[in-house]
């Protein structure tokens, strides 16, 4: 649909209509109009952005991408610099600023008003990805004498230039957070009660270096809609809402599934992350790992001569290892999950590792069955494998030990990592089939010298 | 924190000192109260629950465990039932009603009043997943010919049973859905002003079987609170509010985090799961690519005799195989992660593979440089390797060749399964490394042959 409407639209820009054009674009939100915007040839960009009234115009900046709000910025007279960023909340202001280069950065503070400019500083300051960093300083804040009726003429008043009036917060003269009031609360209520009474004095309040992951997983486990931050005394500072806490959501699990694919973390798109860029994220771990691959050669080379009288084993340790693998996989990937949801801690340890002993050796033991018969009926039968029933079994039984092993390992190595501060979401399957691969050689090559007296 | 407040409450308990425990848990919230009676014998949990306000009763009612649930319900005379479940908003009853058996649902059902016993088997209609099943019932519906101040006396009356009244929706008799209007707004408009005026009449709908994925996904693109969901005339039958939508965020990210480790997703926690049930979501891919590595045990089946010629080859394999896995799982869960966010579609493709393509010349050539020095300072020189120059050069090829097809593979799967409607996150590590496994050995063989001319 969209690019109907970018269709039309650049028709009209190449027919003149520009009187068109404003009209179907007023009638848009920010967010679709940040879609247009990327549609739309660069040298028109301004000229368009001219076109939206004062609001909106400002509702589009800061959907915009970085290298688009750098042309437009640009672009600006003072005047119209000022303007849009008097319409921006000081959070959004400093997303921005985060983005640019010093000189329009300093062009920025320049046009922002002195509180503005202030906000915009006192945030710079907050360490990446805390609680400090992604509030915003605009929050109507009560005092708890007023009545309900007091209060609603206060926010007609202030409440316009608040990111959020569904819920005002109430501080004494110092600042200090002392409860929360929601505007429905104060609507409903007579007119003349007073705040004191109406007002939750528990309200769940974090600190400005809290990680944002913990203020997201607080959102989540109250259902809130903002959260006020304060201070280490208890002075309420800022507010995050609800639609950053989305934003963080899906940064976190982002970050976590890369990490489980032995990626180093970064927090851009797929196409805006360059090509070198994105071989140093994942180089590292290609590295470590194959160079790990060492021990699983110097295992082989030692049985090397030894293997070499009996060649059909060497056809099933692909499929050991994989099977192993995967095993491990499922139980780490499951229990970094788990550890992440707060599901499972540290003291339920010797709980998970019943828990996955026993899965392992459901899974085990069918897949071994299995295995046993695929060999007679599909890899000597029909293929001409040279597999004997010894081979047999030692491949089988492999793989019911190490399916075990490996899912223990698996779920073991994660809550581990967890207990001494590391991130469990690296020990996820590339680290886990590396260990894995190992311990199946180990096996295979130490049952095969059991029953073959190799 | 919480474990004192458990530990005094158990001793007050025990001292039977219910008016000090009264005192404690009338000041916690909902949520924190639920944990708690986690932590208390099941013999006393309807005594302190019956200690409880009405009002904080039913708030901790939605926030437990379905068996405390049950297990209440069960010790609730009609009438404590009754009032529980009038406090309830219709989309937590639904909740509540599906864990529950048979026998329990129909006592809840007949305790409801007759609207809420209408709502409850209304949302009990939709699909698992969709907008309908995650609704809400309970909004505030105002007609346009309204000023902002009757709109205010409207909610006034009717908002106390309502989930949110910071957005009311605007209907035509016909209950279409004509726009949205926010408290906020009614507040800090002129008390004359007409609804009509005021509203936003391009609101943001879905209709009701629309997925939860897509409203969540649409939640965090336009930033919402609440959304409003329409039947196909357009007709308001609930709103999806944002609190659901961080439950649905989540649920989303597991359910692709366990699809990518190979296993079935199902919605309960780690320790709610059985281990039989556990089995069952793991095993069926455990199975698949255990018989999938027939293929590989082929492959290195008919190179038998010939590798038993030159052993040392033997020993690089679980390197190569451990590589080329790793490459292509990073490829195909940035991929997978890249489509479900929608940063790249299918148009994308060959920009895509160009861009891995380069990533993967990058690692590789780095690679299999580290490695030819490592296989001669290391496994030749420290650990008497037999590999001569010609087995180098041999691994280190098939190393850069197979990292730069994994990466392709790794890219292209994931893609290619959702243009033809498949669920991308299927083809993550797993299925690749099972996949590259073969083009290893392959790669591997064919230089071997053409190399050593064997």
């Amino acid at each position: 649909m969209e690019n109907i409407v970018t269709q039309e639209i650049l028709e009209l820009i190449e027919q003149k209509k520009f009187g068109a054009v404003k009209q179907i674009i007023i009638s848009m939100n920010g967010v679709d109009l940040a879609i247009l915007f990327e549609e739309l040839p660069p040298e028109i960009w301004l000229k368009i952005f001219r076109l939206l009234p004062k609001e909106l115009a400002a509702d589009t900046f800061v959907e915009l991408d970085s290298d688009l709000q750098e042309a437009l910025i640009k672009g600006f007279s003072d005047k119209e610099l000022k303007e849009v960023i008097s319409e921006l909340y000081a959070d959004d202001a400093v997303d921005i600023v985060e983005e640019m280069p010093a000189n329009v950065v300093k062009r920025i503070l320049k046009q922002a008003d002195p509180e503005m400019r202030k906000d915009i500083n006192q945030l710079l300051k907050y360490p990446e990805d805390s609680a400090g960093s992604v509030m915003t300083t605009e929050f109507v804040d009560l005092k708890s004498h007023l009545t309900a009726e007091q209060a609603l003429q206060n926010i007609r008043k202030t409440g316009i230039d608040k990111e959020t009036v569904n819920t005002c917060y109430v501080t004494k003269n110092d600042r200090v957070l002392i409860g929360t009031v929601s505007l429905r609360t104060l609507i409903i209520s007579g007119p003349n009660e007073e705040i004191s009474e109406l007002m939750d004095a528990n309200p769940i309040s974090v600190t400005t270096d809290v990680d944002q992951e913990t203020v997201a997983k607080t959102f989540k486990k109250y259902g809130l809609l903002a959260m006020p931050v304060v201070d280490t005394e208890n002075r309420l500072v800022g507010i995050v809402t609800v639609d950053d806490v989305l934003e963080v959501m899906q940064e976190e699990a982002t970050e976590d599934i890369v990490k489980m694919a032995a990626i180093v973390p970064n927090d851009k798109t797929y196409f805006k992350t360059g090509v070198f860029e994105t071989f140093k994220v994942r180089f590292p771990w290609l590295l470590l790992l194959m160079i790990s691959g060492t021990f699983t050669g110097l295992i082989i080379s030692s049985f090397e001569s030894r293997l070499t009288l009996f060649p059909a084993l060497i056809a099933f340790i692909p499929m050991l290892m994989g099977t192993a693998g995967n095993s491990g996989g499922q139980s780490s990937v499951t229990v970094i999950r788990a550890i992440s949801l707060e599901e499972i801690h540290f003291k339920d340890i010797l709980k998970v590792i019943w828990k996955e002993t026993r899965v392992a050796l459901l899974c085990g033991l069918i897949l071994a069955v299995v295995n046993f018969l695929k060999i007679f009926l599909v890899d000597i039968s029909l293929f001409g494998s040279t597999a004997t029933v010894i081979d047999n079994i030692i491949v089988c039984l492999t793989l019911l030990i190490t399916v075990v092993i490996a899912k223990c390992v698996g779920a073991f190595l994660p809550m581990l990592a967890n207990k001494i501060g590391l991130d469990p979401a690296v020990m996820a399957s590339p680290i886990i089939t590396t260990a894995v691969d190992i311990i199946v050689l180990v096996i295979y090559f130490g049952l095969a010298a059991l029953l073959l007296g190799i």
